[in-house]
């Protein structure tokens, strides 16, 4: 199975078109970036200097908030803001959805290192309703929200369940935190700009190298008081580097870039779940996208569908899956996250991409 | 003052010749870095990949551990160090130094993170000596040792003193671990090798933006069990970012290039500190520098010494000096640390910059 999985990522390596993302992760992505840089602009010193404190001025204005700070890493900027709702409230519990970042990808970072108590609301297959807030029967800080929900496919709830939620932590003293890894892109979908959506809550994390494409890092935005706070933090965590500014210029770069392609990216994220959902055994999820990004879940086991695949791949050149994993009941699943590839990929190698699959499924189901 | 002050750093920023470091931080740093980089390199993710692992082991050989792993700051490395030889010893309790980096400059991240209480041995005045540990009447996990002391100019024990110290924690289960932000620095004093210095302790961070003027970055070496253990740790903290290597490729292309410097720089900081010394009332602190810094103290109010070495440098061009900090005798220092542009001075220049700063000094204490 080990040597499978490589051999679908070795083979999706290969493709003239591969699907996902912008581009392979390469120093070239730095070298762009940096390509119009004065070499004599002056490097930002702990927190301090131009180079930082104009982007967060940029982000923080983007966003709709007071203030906003840079930081190296989502995981650092999340923990901190939870700490610092926390600390105000007095009380060291939150609520969150079984599949957040903080509780599965994080080595527990919240409970050893800030001692904090996450409640799981809703379950691992759905979104967290109003009614699932309003049943809480203990009483926490901070509530924190993903949007969208990444490890269920990217989902969103309607944005006026969005905006009850919302209403429903500012009338219970609960606050409300945005894990906006992927903000950027669901604003296509909603409709909204970043700031209207940002508004609902009281603290927001957005990531620079998911839709926007950057090496690394960041930004946590609030009030003043509570950036203050976090900027106390962030040097705790180790996270106030004396320079963070080859993340800050890549992901400026980046944002300017492509901040203007993310509806193009939710019309292709459409209409590739669409080329999906019409193969044989193979549903999207959402089935309809609500933001780049959707999972493809085909009902085969992984160790039937990499063979398939790393034909399909290798004879059309067309890279439509790069990874597979298992899931709990033999089928496997995909990610997939549109960036600047999808675009370059011709449609006929693309359809015939897709009716090949189609036709290997089907040949391989009558087996 | 906060006018004097300035107008130092400004006359320092203009003159032709400053001799503190290597250089401006500006882009300037990373473009030379990258200069030469394949855009092609894959990326470093999650600590994996070639471009992070091969560093690591070049490290790790360089310190004489076995494993090392690469952490975006010093500050996080070293409280992650502490962390995991407490909890080895199931005793939250430590012992460092009083003016310690984890004591004055991390906003306590110790004490709030990891709720790890330290015992600060010596005084801000002295080195910890053999007879200071010996001396502790508490049990502690870890024995904290930072080579040269920054604080209090770049001190050194004697090689002897700290096999002793190295001996006496072997001996009583206490783990001794080195703050070698400027180990590195320190090699030419000893006649030692950074391994041979390694060997006395369990665990050792470097630097990689001091005497090695990258841009930021840190390893933290040790056994193979303490390095697992640190990734762990260094993911809780926000530490573990998709990619690092900005900060690789610099920290690898700058030791490459000026870690056979560290002897040059060293005895520039002994010409320099006695040109310094054969100034009216100014003394340098060690006399004799241990390592390419010192610090600089004059027997003068900063009001009075900084309208004279804002002339000194305006009218000769070399900055001597870049910022004056007020001590609590109401006399000032400095910290000088030598680099590249030391050797770049035309000496005349920085002898005559050396006669007027001791004939304004003397013709002040006329009047």
């Amino acid at each position: 199975m080990q040597q499978n999985k490589k051999s679908l990522n070795e083979s999706y390596s290969k493709t003239a078109y591969p699907l996902i993302g912008h581009g392979a992760r390469t120093a070239e992505v730095l070298l762009e970036a940096f390509d119009d840089v004065d070499g004599g602009q002056s490097a930002d010193m702990y927190g301090r200097g131009a180079i930082i404190e104009d982007f967060q001025s940029r982000m923080a204005e983007a966003l709709g908030k007071e203030a906003a700070v840079f930081f190296p890493s989502g995981t650092m900027a999340q923990q901190i803001a939870l700490r610092i709702w926390c600390d105000e409230a007095g009380l060291k519990k939150v609520a969150y959805h079984p599949l957040c970042h903080l509780e599965i990808h994080e080595e527990d970072g919240l409970k050893e290192l800030h001692h904090i108590e996450p409640i799981l609301l809703a379950d691992k297959d759905r979104l967290i309703t109003l009614e699932d807030v309003q049943r809480l029967d203990e009483r926490i800080s901070c509530l924190l929200l993903e949007l969208p929900q990444r490890e269920i496919g990217g989902q969103l709830p309607d944005y006026g369940e969005l905006e009850a939620i919302s209403a429903f932590c500012r009338a219970n003293g609960i606050k409300l935190h945005l894990d906006g890894a992927r903000l950027f892109e669901i604003t296509p979908y909603y409709g909204k700009s970043a700031a209207e959506i940002c508004a609902l809550f009281d603290s927001v994390y957005v990531s620079f190298y998911k839709g926007i494409g950057g090496i690394a890092g960041a930004i946590l935005a609030g009030n003043a008081e509570f950036t203050a706070k976090s900027k106390i933090w962030k040097r705790r965590h180790g996270g106030d580097l004396v320079s963070l500014y080859p993340y800050i210029v890549s992901s400026d770069y980046y944002y300017k870039l492509r901040i203007g392609r993310m509806k193009q990216y939710y019309e292709e994220a459409k209409e590739l779940a669409m080329l999906f959902n019409q193969c044989e055994g193979i549903q999207t999820r959402p089935e309809i996208p609500v933001s780049n990004m959707f999972h493809v879940h085909f009902r085969m086991s992984m160790e039937r569908l990499e063979p398939l695949l790393v034909d399909v791949l290798d004879e059309t050149g067309v890279g439509l899956v790069s990874y597979l994993r298992e899931t709990d009941d033999h089928s496997c699943f995909t990610e997939v996250h549109i960036g600047d590839r999808y675009s370059q990929v011709p449609k006929e190698d693309l359809m015939m991409a897709f009716r090949l699959l189609d036709e290997k499924i089907k040949r391989a189901a009558l087996v």
